[in-house]
């Protein structure tokens, strides 16, 4: 059984798999070594994704543990609890509270799966204004940039308290120049370019943890492993 | 548990992932309903995929019948006898015979899931002149357009044998007028415009036999159908 990589996180994992998405990227990293399993649900914040937990993650007899899990929220969590998005928000001690039990949860489940946290990305304030999901004329955004750090800062935090890797997105997006433009196509959401640093990142994270494709086994001779003279050779091994 | 839509193929399976393939367009198309599971394996032909068919395709108790297999071979098994690729070429009445062997293995396996072949694309005979797998100079294509229809014929006769549906990849993509740039990136791979045509075909063609979105239970309450006064509600009913 190939072993897999379960992507868990709101609407940013729920649209990896959209044209250079990052979801696809690492599926096509681990083409022939690992399933990536796509279980994003848009919309979500952890108070909700805590609700459903178990349902994502049903205990299988003989299902194996996975490799890892990134575990991606906070952008819905740290929507203003004053503004039309405000039945998404969550309180910064409850996300905190909640991340560590997501964390809990899969650590008892699978005590040698590695699980990585992803802190919200940055919010660009003037595309959240083109919010197409909001009925109304929008004159101030949802979301604020300095809120969504403070729940980055508390994933950093949850993060180190588990001992457990973090990507900082917050920060690491915002290293580059043009970031609003860059990689956000609404103040929220991934620009191509900004998947493809999900991705890149994500794949270091997990290769410094010993997931690379060059460690793990492959699924299955390769083409160029195939002696030209005798390709069946190797299948009767 | 999700249930399963798996591509099983050579490498125009394996790559399927890659930025706009047609499989990670076809796990974002069902991101919310049904996992899409990369079963590809660069080169192999179906005598190769005879040998292996236990391993990719296991017997795991509780594990469920996948709702769709997409079969996907033809492209290597059309090697020529006499070129390079000599290796990888299967006679075309053993490779009739060894699609009609992976039917039925998956057919006694999961007698409700829905197998779908693909035959193998068009050749583009100028870019296989351009292989940058063969280390002499190639003056002579190892695969031809002829003979590859001759296989996509082979396989669209399996599936009416097996009174199952197939996607004729070879005949379609010659409907348009620039095939051989448009789709073809070396004269076998697919380009983002042949990827968008695969992925557009297959998604009719799995809606032709009920498997679309609309038609499956979603996994989670949607984002739309959540109580904005009550968000709790839905998870706890």
């Amino acid at each position: 059984m190939r072993p897999k990589i379960y992507l868990f996180g709101d609407s940013i994992t729920e649209f990896s798999f959209d044209e250079g998405g990052w979801g696809a990227s690492l599926a096509n990293h681990f083409a022939r070594t690992v399933d990536v399993v796509l279980r994003g649900y848009g919309g979500y914040n952890t108070r909700w994704a805590l609700q459903v937990l178990e349902k994502v993650f049903p205990r299988v007899e003989g299902g194996g543990e996975p490799l890892a899990v990134t575990v991606f929220f906070g952008a819905n969590d740290a929507c203003l609890p004053d503004r039309y998005a405000a039945f998404q928000h969550v309180p910064l001690h409850e996300y905190k509270h909640n991340l560590h039990s997501i964390v809990s949860f899969l650590k008892k489940q699978w005590p040698k799966t590695q699980i990585l946290l992803i802190t919200p990305p940055p919010i660009g304030e003037n595309g959240r204004l083109r919010n197409p999901y909001s009925e109304n004329p929008v004159t101030q955004p949802e979301r604020t940039n300095e809120a969504a750090g403070a729940y980055a800062k508390a994933c950093v935090a949850v993060a180190e308290e588990c001992g457990i890797p973090v990507l900082d997105l917050w920060t690491k997006m915002q290293q580059f120049p043009d970031w609003e433009n860059a990689y956000l196509r609404d103040g929220l959401h991934l620009t191509p370019s900004g998947n493809r640093l999900v991705f890149e990142e994500l794949v270091v994270k997990l290769r410094d943890e010993g997931l690379s494709p060059e460690n793990l086994p492959v699924d299955l001779p390769l083409f160029t492993e195939i002696d030209v003279d005798d390709p069946l050779k190797f299948f009767n091994k």
